[in-house]
């Protein structure tokens, strides 16, 4: 087994990916699970989204940090997890992690891991890899950043608990390395790119709930792509079964 | 001005690039000017080199971290700082850094830098500096390591000073927010993959040569591209001017 870390993501997957976006899709994605939401797609597109939102799905995102105009809700974990969505399917688009979905949907299995979700996350993603678990970052506006390189070293080094035999690159190393030098994960949201843009717009308790470790069971899976409107795609998630 | 960050070397540069391998070879190339060298090659092939060495350079470089069979000195920073080289010329065979050369060579300014000549690399790069500055990491087998992000961090915090206008990417925030995580340098060369690498072969002592910052105010320079044998290149480096 091997265990590999980009720090943004490759052009594509082929086994188990875990697209990790801390601040702040994948730590609201499973949010939304926990709301009782029953169906999550993502797409970058904002289009294909309003055409969801027209057959009734929740419109869920941000433009610039915040609710874009007509949105039911934005991308605020801290918010969202107060909402009842039991019942309800929600589409999602923000500027971040959603562009890469592109490049991992043709992994066997695609995962959306984080800080709140990752002792979850690392427990499926070991018993599903045949031989590789990519933690893929997927950063800001196309470079590393330091919640998601932090979240990558976290998943890691629970990784490497489950299987210690598994061989890790240099770059899954520099990560757990993070780990080490932010004890207090709070610490790194605080100083990544994405947390001072959070700041800028008063969301200083979407770090605070971002920086929660392991406290939520559920991971979110990629189970089907669909085509939405304009022909985007609509990326659909759902929890993925933990293994007995 | 732009401050840009890669944690490995892009394809390609247009402005001023500063080259970083921490561990070892941008640290022990100002110590080797400081030892009265006074013509630097660098190249990726052994070849290349050997053929500079038949025409009376001396042949330096590594293979897995110590001297090569037939090699006059190895890589060692700690062991160069020792020897007398006044008036000679030096070929340098490495397995990291030079691989990197073709990538940046046709930048306007190619730079050498380190903790080890950090200050002296920052006053260089601003004074020669047109619109950009790239920081480029060389990493560990292809990969991000600690060492060389940590030095990318410590450039772009002093160039921020010298430069405090220029805008910093993601990515030299990112590496910024290293240097906060680290205040001892030593720290981050001991948990870097290469680190790991060094310690594993007895060269302890190279990470604590390396660990020294702004001590040197020589900064290696790309002067001249010229074919080796074997049409493989070789890289000349000079000390840069200090600006008056």
């Amino acid at each position: 087994m091997r265990i590999h870390t980009d720090l943004t993501p490759a052009e594509s997957y082929q086994d188990v990916v875990v697209l990790i976006d801390v601040l702040r899709t994948s730590t609201v994605a499973p949010v939304l699970f926990e709301r009782g939401l029953e169906s999550l797609a993502l797409t970058p597109s904002l289009r294909s989204a309003r055409g969801a939102a027209r057959e009734g799905w929740l419109l869920l995102g941000e433009r610039q940090g915040v609710p874009a105009e007509g949105f039911n809700y934005g991308n605020s974990p801290a918010e969202l997890s107060t909402i009842d969505l039991r019942g309800r399917r929600a589409v999602m688009v923000s500027e971040n992690l959603p562009r890469w979905l592109s490049n991992v949907a043709g992994a066997r299995q695609v995962l959306l891991g984080s800080l709140y979700n990752a002792a979850a996350t690392a427990e499926v993603a070991s018993s599903r890899a045949r031989d590789s678990i990519a933690l893929a970052g997927c950063g800001f506006e196309g470079e590393p950043d330091l919640d998601d390189a932090l979240g990558a070293g976290l998943l890691a080094a629970i990784l490497g608990e489950r299987l210690p035999a598994a061989v890790r690159s240099g770059a899954t190393r520099f990560a757990i390395s993070l780990l080490r030098a932010f004890p207090d994960p709070m610490e790194a949201l605080w100083q990544s790119v994405s947390g001072h843009y959070l700041r800028r717009v008063g969301l200083e308790r979407d770090l605070a709930f971002a920086a929660q470790v392991s406290v939520s069971g559920i991971v979110p899976r990629l189970v089907e792509q669909r085509e939405g409107a304009g022909s985007a795609p609509l990326y659909l998630f759902a929890p993925a079964d933990r293994p007995s």
